[in-house]
């Protein structure tokens, strides 16, 4: 998608040197435009861990550059025991992100192929391309598939303005390029519908203040802030057509682990009968899990980011503050469950499917 | 309660000198401990209006002092004069707190029953600690019922500890003493009932963070701070054994219109059948409103509050930061609305009854 008019995607490899992989440091994100470089699997393990990047996508897709630069700085003597420690060291970043362990694995397969140390390298970084390329492809078609619902909403309100309601940041900063929870919104918004977003701000990180209303001002898509609290009054209140959503983690039957949070957004939908969809590229499907709430582990943060909050401060600084008082005790889940009872659809890739294993298992017949 | 092991009030007369009204001045809090002294009725316009004090019953206490405060300084020849313009200008500061116009109204129909300006006067200071403690008072008695509901909890845990999630700030700091959603865990916990609170930190204003972790704190109450996103998943996991919080205003039909973010958790509370209880002086209710999401109208704050966030640097000066875009479109409602339907009980001074006219004109016959 664009940044001041010119088009980039959030993780690429240099032109000069497929030994540097560029980043855009969201750290920064909205105060200032930063892209960093990565020379070694090291400095992947601490822009995943330090959210340099964040999101499934896009953590997916470093993980898989990570692999590419741990292949081209491992000892010859040592390379199967180095790659093995790299693919350990990236895991632990993220425990709660599927499709880091799923990149990781995919990478080791892959180079498991080839036999030369040579061949080895040529295919961790033809791996990683193909998993950024894959991810890009994967939510335009997101895109299009999610576009259809909008402009069904769209029709049904003789072409008035869709509002859709948006939680933490499954935008393009997410993934490699369109985002998933968002690419409908762009698609729509490109095949001129009318739409306009109300972007939860996301406590405790803020995406949605720092990223989601960034990356849709960058795009032109008019948009409206919200305090987290917000969303079912305005539901109530017949201020929201829809309810578009990520999800880090989804199981076989539908139960979709995203930002903590989300699963009140769902509960006020269902009071309110607004439509609930959750957007995913099919990696985030874990196939061995059924009953999200029991078997899906939560991660939990630093208390610190409750306490404390870091923005601009009047010299145009960035500041770090405290907002509760000293040594207060914090517990900052990550992450909760939206069960699939609570959810209109879901949109990947294959198509839109209820969130049900039978509708699931339709466009996923392979995982029977 | 307390502060730093020493009992106080929010408000208080000098004990030296009752022209000389005290107040903890709570834009400061948590960060730090600041009593002002008031003087003048001026003084106490600014001290509402600025939010030195703020919370339906102390506003309210404070118009009262502050009547106090104009009998004293109003000059003979024209009494009844400054009075009335001392009542406007207090009615002024917070036009919505209906407390506030209570208070001012009771303080001019008392002083209109004595003849002298002595005898004026000092019935304006006997009124004002009248209101005063009645507050107090009434949060007592709520809090005394409130305990029953908390013991009982106590006693099917075999004296676990009780988890009590609230939102935003109904402890003593927003009222004259104990307060409203906070009595019944200072009651509970005075009497050897082991407690814990979930405390929401209350995005945008942060009353949460800033104030009820503050008091929690100074009296001793274990505690944990959380996003308002985290509720839901806490009761998911059987982390809540109950909601309490306050209300601004509740229909005889037992509609509450709390701080924005009650509803979702009043929501959450119902799909995990978690108890979800509001504390209130009877002053909160409205008997002319039966319908809360109809009929309440709901104040819209400043964007601002949502862009930007103040608290302590590293210096340990108050600062300023913004957390979003430069000009980033903003809604910020302070309010929503509970419908009586998912409130398991109101607790008032006069006992607890369930959410529907009935039940609240059973403990309120003389609204019939």
């Amino acid at each position: 998608m664009h940044v001041a008019g010119k088009p980039y995607r959030t993780i690429w490899p240099s032109e000069k040197d497929s030994s540097v992989i560029k980043i855009i440091d969201q750290r920064h994100l909205p105060h200032r435009f930063v892209v960093e470089e990565l020379r070694t699997v090291d400095e992947v393990c601490t822009a995943i861990r330090e959210m340099h990047v964040r999101g499934a996508g896009l953590i997916g897709a470093t993980a898989g550059f990570g692999m590419h630069l741990a292949a081209l700085t491992a000892p010859e003597h040592d390379f199967a025991g180095f790659m093995q420690k790299a693919a350990a060291d990236l895991i632990q970043t993220r425990p709660t992100a599927s499709n880091l362990a799923w990149a990781v694995k995919r990478q080791l397969g892959a180079m498991g192929q080839e036999t030369t140390l040579t061949a080895k390298m040529a295919r961790a970084y033809a791996v990683a391309c193909e998993i950024a390329d894959e991810d890009a492809e994967f939510c335009r078609r997101i895109g299009e598939h999610g576009k259809g619902i909008i402009a069904e909403l769209s029709s049904r309100k003789n072409g008035g303005v869709v509002n859709i309601l948006t939680h933490c940041n499954a935008g393009w900063l997410a993934f490699v390029d369109y985002g998933s929870a968002t690419a409908p919104i762009y698609a729509a918004h490109a095949a001129g519908i009318k739409v306009h977003v109300w972007v939860d701000e996301t406590r405790p990180w803020l995406q949605g203040a720092k990223l989601t209303a960034w990356e849709l001002k960058e795009e032109g898509i008019p948009h409206t802030l919200i305090a987290d609290n917000t969303g079912g009054h305005l539901m109530q209140h017949g201020l929201v057509d829809m309810v578009i959503v990520g999800t880090d983690r989804t199981t076989r039957c539908g139960d979709v682990a995203n930002k903590i949070g989300t699963y009140l957004k769902a509960l006020a939908a269902r009071d309110n009968k607004v439509p609930f969809y959750v957007a995913l590229p099919s990696s985030t499907f874990d196939w061995a899990v059924r009953d999200g709430l029991a078997e899906i582990p939560i991660e939990q943060r630093s208390g610190r980011e409750i306490t404390h909050i870091r923005g601009l401060n009047e010299a145009a600084e960035m500041t770090t503050i405290a907002i509760a008082p000293p040594e207060t005790a914090c517990v900052n889940y990550g992450f909760d469950v939206t069960p699939a009872r609570l959810i209109t659809g879901l949109i990947s890739e294959r198509g839109v499917m209820a969130a049900s294993e039978e509708d699931i298992l339709r466009l996923y017949p392979e995982q029977r």
